[in-house]
């Protein structure tokens, strides 16, 4: 057995090796692209500086919470450290884990912005020779994004498990990754929506100058929300998912293995198949001199989709000891993926009924965008509540077939299975942020119009793949915390056995005290998303007040006179401080919450306030995705001359629909993922603790 | 106990005849009034008349229904007529009984509107004398279908009952009251928001003619649709609470007595001292002759949930079988429903923060409007869920001392205490149409400035009790659906043991055919309040054209030339057809999900299914109807002269938020209620045939 499980780290490692120097290989070649004029290498440098300032900020912070939870997690954590059983040592090593997963997601977020705020430049620039060389531009530098996440995740948990061998840590590594997608998700999150619509509400509205002017105070801000919240945001938030599916399928297969055994070397061999799928993908992405970037995009995803089913089925022939029922569940997965996120497309895109009936609605006025967008957004929820059930109920009975305990193993290889493409996907997702950047750049630095149009091009394929990709992780993120109950489950039962207690074998939905938690944990993910828009209003309200100010005082800036420049450092401090003062209390009270229906209802209650939590947490994360993407595409078929184009009654309406559904899609929507999952983890760290501390 | 049971169903009969007689002396009262002048009286009639086509056509389309529904249940119920054991007199007695649900309700809601459609009148004349004169009418008007749909609710359970002896047959019967309330509630919420919608859209904002202007084509729809959706649909509504609650507890208490014993009785003990409770509160209602209407209102409430605290203890005290822990189980239900009641209040008030800070952000724009009213219509649904989710603890771990069978009745008594104060409930709620229709018929009736202004204070406190009103019966049907899911399972084990199988004690969350319900249960509200919201939207669209098709052809309509009317029947045609048209498919898909998840995933499934629902219906409930209020209080707030006042930026923002708002809080967040009831009684009755025929 030793041997095997040596071989399956060491694929993993492989895999790791392979694409960390395929990224290296990206990123060098993406720094080597002809730079670009002056004027865009001196915005580029704005936007770079600007992004560090946010990240240094935002890192500082989470040092210092990082430093609090490490103390919190050292006394308390896996025991009190004032039990008889407690082991320094394990809490100590528990402390690591959770630093680990702080400092390593850290690092890849740090380095995916880095590269791409110089992809950005260079985009632009090869926007004047086509749209083949900057499409290739762009995408490679958002992939240096996706393959560090997925490899620096596998490493991660590949070398925790290895050097500390027990999966509690896990637990722990996970903990950490999640705090960071927390303040990187929420935080980018509020910061890219405060700096979008204080830019646009002062700018378009007020000053009449069009998007992307360097004259409006907040343009650089904008450009920066874009990568913190886009590129880190979504990559930290992936980054979370991925270490939770992995960690939760471990947990289980470990209570299954009775330790480490071939379950928990299943997961690492599918999760270093998944890289390597995912790298193969990327490398074999390319689009015709005329061809469409929405398509390419696409295609490599179904490529990546296609090789991770036969690479996995090649495995499960090779290793006698595999089975084909968890292929089975790992194959449902990932194609559930896929066609959530297909119908979410049908919702968003603009080829599509539901993009054309809300800018017809929207010719009526300003309450009929909202009231359409609202219904489809609803309307949009089913196919993907669908979809997770019937995988999660396939997942299952298939794998209830090798023995009642691995029906839930079945359903976190789903997760596994669904998250396997991860790597592909951030590349698609960061690929948008890097060519919105571009689009701006190519106006700023007056590159002409055919390279405008060019990255115009690019970036409303980034706005169509974007909608998919967050379906995607949804949904991902919904098997996955279904997986994460069960490892609540399992911290619970290993608690009670060790304090000699009966295990819990069902948590009755009848049980008053599940109930309970089920409907506080239902109204939690409605708070927080209330807290962040409201961060994001009060934020912006601040930051709009900053544009006026600079455009009052600053005198000639607004007729753009030679040699003024607007204080662009201002409104990036605004978007910063804000940001993080307004992400801490949502956190907290998400946290907080799950602390106190443990410690008043005990270990049912937070079961059900899990459940609660994901079934609420899903239907809104879905709704405001969808609902957000919807009225961002909307609008820009609007802009495109549909229904009377800009300017027209239609499109003043259509501004408002995505207005409203800018905090909803980049702020509130996605961060729900990272919510549960934080909660979720909360929940199993601190399961030992309800037990024995709990009222009922 | 054969004479205990006959003395109960006595008490009953004579609160419901003390009631009844209370109802017709204020019936009476209101009509002995004086009469308007003749343009009022013409006015009136219009509304009258109009209302009665509605529910003409409502009450056709519903016996078509009723028909099919009818044949369906006498073919498969209580079990199919082909089975073995079948009864066809047992199948007969379902049939009618059914039909006695909603027949009754049906001649409740007519009724109720008949005195509303006087009592308009009335109270706009009244106004003329001074504010005391013209309340007393309006809320006495109210009062007729407050104390009409409690007592002939409890008639109608009592009787059924009485008749039958069988506690299915009372699903039965909720399921005919759920059935019309259906078709009056989300019918009649279709019909008021599309007549409102678009007299406001063409009247104030095309063609800048005040509210309530008789040159307006939809004018009298929208006088009508106050009338069939807040009088007809909210009386609809609570009847079927109402009833499924007693229904619940019913069941549940002739599964502890295993037939008609002493619990069934306190339900009906209860229901009956919640019944003179409610007419003692009503009959003390009074206002001082510079009071405050809304002081006057909630007094009421209060008084009324003092007597029936009160009258409950005394009756534990008396009757040596009834238990202090049911009462303090009813008492905590009906004391949370008030707190959830207040807590509403405050976020939907406009002495209150809440409401001012959207005013506030509405005059940065409608955006503004809508993102703030989001964020706060989903943070206000915390306290309620907490409310719900103590109640239903604290009445059960109360119960549990009594047995563990009996920690589910507690449960279902906490909601018939919730909904023993209903009949005050629906009196403050029937008024607001009443004294809302006053201030048309006093404006288009040259009543004088001083009239005006009365019936407008009359009709600011109806807003603001309609929304506490709403929070409360919210809260209520989360109550009792949470008991119809404890009845839901009673049916099925009843099932269950009849052919021998092994009844289902625990329903584990971790269950994949629970889960799968669940996933899919959750989403069902927010599909059906999408579809409603459409349906509105859509039906707007075809009204509006009719309204300018008859400012373009009416020659002289717009001038207001005398002797020139507008075609006021095309409009409440347009609005009946289509509310009709556009609810039925909302309602198909809610059963057609239900019946769907029953055969696929059997009862289990279901029961997660029901879980599920419950959950995202309550959220979705309590975000939409607090929103919407928040929504049109903040909008009342601007117009009052704050932010800029009337004609400002703020206020036509404001406008939006209230026209997004109208369908969130008259169309599907109070629809939701009864699509939750719905689906509930769909489930208790096919339980049988789920077993029988499911695929998993």
């Amino acid at each position: 057995m030793t041997t095997t499980i040596t071989f399956f780290y060491l694929l993993s490692f492989f895999a790791v090796a392979i694409a960390v120097a395929f990224a290296v290989y990206l990123a060098v070649w993406v720094k080597r692209q002809p730079r670009a004029n002056d004027t865009i290498e001196s915005i580029g440098k704005l936007i770079h500086d600007g992004a560090n300032t946010f990240m240094r900020k935002e890192y500082t912070l989470l040092a210092a919470f990082a430093g609090v939870t490490s103390v919190l997690i050292f006394v308390f954590l896996p025991k009190p450290i004032w039990s008889q059983d407690a082991d320094v040592m394990k809490n100590l090593t528990m402390v690591l884990a959770y630093l680990a997963g702080t400092v390593i997601s850290a690092i890849t977020g740090k380095l995916g912005v880095y590269v791409a705020t110089i992809a950005n430049t260079k985009t632009a620039q090869a926007a004047t020779k086509g749209i083949k060389p900057a499409f290739l531009i762009g995408f490679r530098g958002g992939s240096v994004m996706g393959l560090g996440v997925v490899s620096m995740s596998l490493l991660g948990v590949a070398l925790v498990l290895m050097l500390v061998g027990d999966t509690t840590a896990l637990l722990g590594f996970s903990f950490g990754a999640s705090s960071l997608a927390l303040f990187a998700k929420a935080g980018g999150g509020i910061f890219t929506k405060t700096a979008d619509v204080s830019a646009d509400l002062v700018g378009k509205v007020e000053m009449d100058i069009p998007e992307d002017d360097p004259r409006n105070p907040a343009v650089i801000a904008d450009n920066v929300g874009d990568n913190v919240g886009d590129v880190a945001g979504m990559g930290a938030d992936l980054f979370d998912s991925n270490v939770a599916a992995m960690a939760a399928a471990l947990v289980i297969a470990s209570a299954l293995d009775k330790g480490l055994g071939i379950n928990a070397m299943m997961v690492f061999c599918y999760a270093a198949l998944g890289l390597i799928a995912s790298a193969l993908g990327i490398g074999l992405a390319k689009i015709g001199e005329h061809g469409s970037p929405t398509k390419a995009l696409n295609t490599s995803t179904y490529v990546t989709t296609g090789i991770y089913i036969v690479l996995t089925a090649l495995a499960t022939l090779i290793f006698k000891d595999f089975s084909w029922r968890i292929w089975g569940a790992s194959t449902i997965g990932l194609l559930v993926g896929v066609i959530i996120g297909i119908t979410t497309d049908y919702f968003t895109d603009d080829s599509k009924p539901i993009v054309k009936r809300v800018a017809k609605a929207s010719s009526t006025g300003p309450a009929f965008t909202i009231l359409s967008g609202v219904s489809y957004g609803f309307l949009s929820v089913l196919p993907a509540m669908i979809g997770i059930a019937v995988s999660a109920l396939a997942a299952y009975k298939l794998c209830e077939g090798m023995g009642s305990d691995y029906a839930m193993f079945g359903i976190s290889m789903a997760a596994v299975g669904m998250l396997s493409i991860v790597g592909m996907i951030i590349s698609n997702d960061a690929y948008g942020p890097i060519v919105d950047n571009a689009r701006g750049l190519a106006e700023m630095g007056d590159l002409g119009e055919e390279a405008v149009r060019i990255s115009d091009e690019l970036d409303s394929a980034g706005n169509t793949v974007k909608a998919v990709t967050k379906g995607f992780a949804i949904g991902a993120a919904g098997l996955t915390v279904i997986s994460l109950l069960g490892a609540y489950l399992s911290e619970v039962n290993e608690a009670l056995l060790s304090v000699g207690k009966e295990v819990i074998s069902v948590l009755n939905l009848t049980d008053p005290t599940v109930f309970f938690g089920m409907l506080i944990g239902a109204a939690i993910p409605a708070v927080f998303s209330a807290m962040l828009i409201l961060g994001v209003d009060r934020n912006a309200e601040r930051m709009v007040s900053e544009i006026r100010r600079q455009f009052r005082e600053i005198i000639g800036l607004r007729e753009g006179k030679a040699g003024v420049h607007a204080d662009y450092n201002a409104c990036i401090n605004i978007a910063t401080q804000g940001a993080l003062r307004e992400l801490i209390p949502a956190g907290l009270m998400a946290i907080g919450a799950t602390v106190l229906v443990g410690f008043i209802g005990g270990v049912k209650a937070v079961a059900g306030f899990l459940m609660g939590n994901i079934i609420s947490g899903l239907l809104l994360a879905l709704f405001m995705s969808n609902a957000g993407g919807l009225w961002d595409n909307a609008k820009k078929y609007v802009e495109a001359g549909n229904e009377g184009g800009k300017g027209s009654n239609a499109h003043k309406a259509a501004v408002v629909g995505d207005t409203v559904g800018d905090p909803f899609k980049d702020t509130a929507g996605p961060s729900i993922n990272t919510q549960i999952t934080v909660v979720s983890l909360v929940a199993s760290l601190l399961a030992s603790l309800f037990i024995h501390f709990s009222i009922f």
